[in-house]
């Protein structure tokens, strides 16, 4: 069995210009295990990503707005898994420390205010995690598929979201953005068992089939996101994603090598032990 | 070893008059296993809290205002491991399902509200379980203690607590009020350890050796909290806390409990499954 080390998950990043035809949702590049595998080489590094976002967090409340964050973005077709990989990897986290938001179909108050206004709501504050499940991506990816808006306005955006994410990594925000990249025909058996088990017709929405029909304009459309947004400070990573216990492993271990560049040591004390030792002894 | 069982824990509610005075902190009623029975017995539970919590969050999708939420507020004094409860419990469940929300020193914006306008930003949604780390029962305890209110603002206070607590109910918002009850003197175990541990000299506040000093006072105050705003709709549980683990399972039993009682269904189909079938199937 071939190890897919922390590291390997880097080598998912995209390289200019993407194409998904250069893609396999089926692979699991640098990695040739069974599921039991995946699953263990998985579970190998829950203890560090718990303790390193535990001084994450700490050096959130020390340091306050000098300290770093890191914000997940995560988008992918109709069934990708997105839902499941947030819980794979934020179930091992402190839910202090950490908040996933999912961004629907914006409400009439948010149509009304610019795209990144209900986005700007969820910065990450500092020492935190967060993830977004869909995200302003939406907005230059089933808008522009759809027509509903020209051209000029998806420059403008992307001129925006640029702007948008420099500035959080210039505030010390770490961005990860990760692509589900799944199959058609694995679309079909999610979508299949959404309507043949009980346990998840409330899952099922009849316009994910509708949109199935612009298969490939959306495909088009999110590699042009992906060439125009992918920077050093806020990297796309396509992640296989027909097997979802590698697109999982792979997500967190882009999160523990984001945390391990971090190099982040354990804040100081801002009082003097000694004294403060005593001072309890002394309360007793 | 004595088995304590899940609706063991509702015998933790309080009795009124509730007086700290007939509480044990150090005791672990119904059980006397050790920490490894404790954690075994514990996690017998996490299948059937993580299905349940689904089943709850799917019927919140599916079903929208008409859905259950449930509410956890957590009180205790400083250092009695509410974090550590919520990480424990919350950590079983889907984070798209749930909030965690800690309430602190209000800010200059919230100071200028009634004491309820912040907490009222995070009424739960329909689906959801939300856990509140401190909360509106801060407004009638520090500030009483402190006399930083007079008090026919606190009987204000306790009659608006028992309006808005009334109001989430008739809104299907199960609410679940819990104490960590923990003694003087593990207190100050817990407080060394913050000091002398500097992986822990982040949540050292040296303010809370001042607050030992009105020990009594909150007790006091607490217990009159108690015994001013428990109702069958929003019953007061005190959780003897010096055991961690113990209290960490009865909050899981309590929530378990909660999610039972609700004798929840998967959402009907709101769609023609077999229609829906062909559908997906055309589409390939």
């Amino acid at each position: 069995m071939s190890k897919f080390k922390v590291k390997d998950a880097l080598k998912l990043r995209i390289q200019k210009p993407f194409e998904f035809e250069d893609d396999d949702p089926t692979a699991t590049p640098g990695f040739d295990g069974d599921k039991d595998d995946l699953k263990k080489q998985a579970e190998r590094y829950d203890d560090e990503l718990s303790d390193l976002q535990e001084l994450l967090f700490a050096n959130g409340r020390s340091l306050g707005k000098d300290a770093s964050s890191i914000l997940v973005i995560l988008q992918g077709m109709d069934t990708s898994g997105k839902g499941g990989a947030v819980r794979s990897v934020f179930s091992i986290f402190d839910p202090q420390g950490t908040t996933t938001v999912g961004f629907g179909k914006p409400t009439e108050e948010e149509m009304e205010h610019d795209f990144l206004w209900r986005i700007r709501k969820h910065d990450p504050l500092p020492g935190q995690i967060v993830a977004f499940d869909r995200s302003h991506y939406e907005d230059v990816v089933i808008q522009r598929v759809h027509s509903w808006v020209d051209e000029d306005e998806i420059d403008r955006r992307f001129e925006a979201i640029r702007e948008y994410e420099k500035e959080l990594a210039d505030r010390n925000v770490r961005i990860i953005k990760v692509f589900l990249h799944i199959s058609k025909d694995f679309q079909v058996e999610n979508l299949l068992e959404r309507v043949e088990d009980p346990k998840k017709f409330w899952k099922y929405d009849d316009g994910d089939v509708t949109e199935r029909a612009h298969w490939d304009e959306y495909s088009k459309a999110y590699a042009d996101a992906f060439n125009r947004t992918d920077e050093d400070y806020a990297p796309w990573y396509i992640l296989p994603s027909d097997n979802k216990k590698y697109a999982r492993m792979a997500l967190k271990f882009l999160i523990l090598s984001a945390l391990r560049e971090m190099d982040l040591s354990w804040p100081e004390a801002k009082f003097d032990p000694e004294v403060e030792r005593q001072r309890i002894l002394d309360s007793k």
